[in-house]
């Protein structure tokens, strides 16, 4: 379970097995680098689940749905993760998972709750007739990244120091004031310390641009409520093209639709999370 | 938990407890005029897993988001639900659901794994800036509904008779061997016996539609993997516009995405489902 590597993500899923007493019972640690907006981020956390449920599915490693319910803010720290094995089938196997810590008092207290199905896609065949279409981006270079942030990196803004994210240029207004008011972001994407995309990677991946409603014009942290990411393929090397969007902001939530398509265009990753809208200060 | 009606939907859902050793546990009957392609409809089976969380959420009625993992084709006859509240909060709440029945050698198997966010639709306030628009429909008497149909109603397609389902004529050309392979379908909704919609009701209308996959060509059922539905306000009486397409149909699954808007013009609910692509005979 543990990699010989230097890749902050495989660092960060890392587990090890919480005794010989507690079958399917894993531990880990949450670090302060992937901390955003007062917690850590939902998609690491789903990631982590994952490769727990991984341990457990031997020849289904991979999630082709997975669905996360996200409890209370996870903080640095230590983490466990309980696995249930549901059902072994021949194509599809099933699991569920649930992630806690302890609170500041000791007590374990969750954070995640995970159900998913999962397979081994690189065996997957059958036809390849993906209507959608890329978003269309400027190249790497004429995109915003990093580099043109005009605050420093506090370490509630850590998680950005993870990724190499470079956006479309029109759907950065919201940064200098102006946004579109499409609710849409889109960008490039890879792990800041080059480590290829995967399969548990995506799962990061589909949590990891700005939220939507930063274009919609509230600024503020969006909590995920629920993220389902379905995992339709294994990932060429590369950069990824991400593209996430809302069409329904109302009633304090909103739904926030990502698209993942890697370096051969393939279309790996689609996910959907239902979100609360930013508390107007 | 039962109700005084005749309405087939809340005869269908409803539920008693399983006894006082059983906390938790609730015991219902999927019936045979459910049933779909050879089993009990989806949408269906996470109205009733929906309406035993509901016993156990008290103030937060109605799922803002619900999740199903199908684990097994389910059958007429008894079923149980076993619930598990997560966490209570104070405007959202949290809980699983395991459905389950006895197969044919009398062994519980499990059909449906649940997890959801519970909250009260009604009491939902915020703003609504909603910017997706509802399909444009001919008038329901210009669509095509069962009257139409050119085969009888047999066992194995008694859902239909539970719906009053009029697709849009531009929908329904694989119908005739004319598949307009933009796998996309549409039409109004109600039940059949008139029952007004309302938040668990339209669990099973996510999954009420025949499935995309006949307007691309591919005739035969399409059984759902998973199922996660937001549902955003109470919806207005009267007819449901629905409306469900695929753009991402390869390596033996595909995601549908389904849109309900009520009366009113609100679009009420979202759901994603992935499913895997009808074997070719």
């Amino acid at each position: 379970m543990t990699t010989v590597t230097s890749s902050e993500f495989d660092r960060a899923i890392a587990l090890g097995p919480d005794g010989p007493d507690a079958p399917g019972r894993y531990t880990g640690e949450l670090g302060a680098g992937w901390q955003i907006g007062g917690g850590i981020n939902g998609g690491l956390l789903l990631a982590v689940a994952a490769n727990a449920l991984r341990q457990e599915l031997p020849g289904h490693p991979d999630p082709v749905s997975i669905s996360g319910y996200y409890l209370s803010t996870s903080r640095p720290g230590p983490l466990t993760v309980q696995t249930e094995v549901i059902r072994r089938g021949r194509g599809l196997s099933n699991a569920t998972a649930s992630l806690g810590q302890l609170d500041e008092d000791g007590r374990p207290v969750e954070r995640l709750r995970v159900v998913a199905g999962y397979t081994d896609l690189a065996a997957l065949d059958g036809e390849v007739r993906t209507s959608a279409v890329p978003p269309q981006l400027p190249p790497p270079e004429q995109c915003v990244g990093r580099e043109h942030m005009p605050m420093p990196i506090t370490p509630d803004l850590a998680l950005l120091e993870r990724f190499e994210l470079r956006l479309d240029p029109a759907t950065v207004g919201w940064a200098v004031g102006q946004p579109s008011m499409n609710g849409r972001l889109q960008g490039w994407f890879r792990l800041a310390d080059g480590r290829e995309p995967d399969p548990l990677s995506l799962l990061l991946v589909a949590d990891a641009l700005p939220p939507v409603t930063y274009d919609l014009g509230f600024p503020g942290w969006a909590p995920t409520v629920e993220l389902t990411v379905h995992l339709r393929a294994v990932p060429a090397k590369g950069w990824l093209r991400v593209s996430h969007g809302t069409r329904n902001l109302a009633g304090g939530y909103f739904e926030e639709d990502c698209e993942i398509w890697d370096d051969a265009g393939r279309l790996v990753a689609q996910s959907r999370q239902l979100a609360r809208v930013p508390r107007q200060a």
